[in-house]
């Protein structure tokens, strides 16, 4: 074993994500993620008692990097349109650019999140959550007019599925996608606005 | 050869379906329709000249009967809101009694689409095109403020896949489908609204 690195869940997670790139997911194991970091496999069991719970662990990763970003600009302060509007081109960008950098990653972590339900739908709960908060600002800030801001978060969330959801993914490198987007983002932010 | 009924591409086509239906996309062959139809292969080639064009035709013809109930309520008359919001809910109803009524038509009839991409090109441009009439209609009744009719239809087309597109047909079953259909047409329709 390798005394020279102390072996964390993160390390771990780390490697199984290399060796999920190197072999597939249909043929990496837990004893390539040992091998990868050099140690037993049951020193990986001991942070990850199954495969699947290294599986889900890799999944929520994976949500977690996608979540970091849009979270802190839902945190700020700020006008609440334009704060909705980059949270909402950062989600759609955070999602084309994982799938055009590297497609067979994508195709990976998405089956690890379909196995992932519960760790996906908290997920969208919480960028539901995130909308909901900069919506209730732009009501404190007066630009907002919106009674149920959770249900309306949602709609807005279900109005921009083309531009998030994977079932789409292969539509995000049509020629007229940046058009579109604008087109969908201002109805939807005249859709809210105070008179 | 049957003598007795008059051999149209109407009454192909609908032998056809009963066929797919009956035998499965992969196992219905053109000799299973003319047997059907008590007639010789030769008859429907004489009609379809190959395979793929009756594929194909059978493809227009399920797009067809969906449009049609559609055309109807965008060349109605009457106050634009309503009638948007009619000709949506419609859409929506159309493609979920599909996919409910008899999923494996509607898989066999979305493999067929697939392979006829102009005629599905052709349809959504449709579809566009009569919600883009409702919209002027909505801006000569000074109740819609829409510059550009054309792009704002296709942000309503996009705003609203979860509901039409068939890749989201594993959610049209979910309990909170109305009210989140509910939540998005409002916020649609306000943000067409004139001042």
């Amino acid at each position: 074993m390798n005394e020279a690195v102390v072996l964390t869940p993160e390390r771990i997670l780390e490697v199984t994500e290399d060796v999920l790139r190197r072999y597939g997911l249909a043929k990496a194991t837990v004893v390539d993620v040992a091998r990868a970091l050099d140690v037993s496999h049951g020193s990986v069991y001991r942070h990850f008692p199954s495969k699947a719970s290294l599986r889900e662990a890799v999944a929520k990763r994976w949500l977690e990097r996608m979540d970091a970003p849009l979270r802190k600009i839902a945190q700020d302060t700020g006008p609440a349109p334009a704060r909705l509007e980059t949270w909402l081109r950062t989600l759609f960008a955070a999602k084309r650019e994982r799938v055009c950098d590297d497609p067979e990653m994508f195709q990976t972590y998405l089956t690890l999140a379909r196995e992932a339900c519960a760790a996906v739908k908290c997920h969208k709960d919480g960028l539901v959550e995130q909308m909901s908060a900069i919506l209730s600002d732009g009501v404190k800030q007066g630009v907002f007019d919106v009674t149920d801001t959770k249900a309306t978060a949602r709609a807005i969330f279900d109005a921009t599925s083309r531009y998030h959801h994977p079932a789409h993914a292969d539509e995000w490198k049509d020629a007229d996608l940046p058009a579109r987007v604008d087109a969908l983002l201002a109805l939807l932010l005249r859709g809210l606005k105070a008179a």
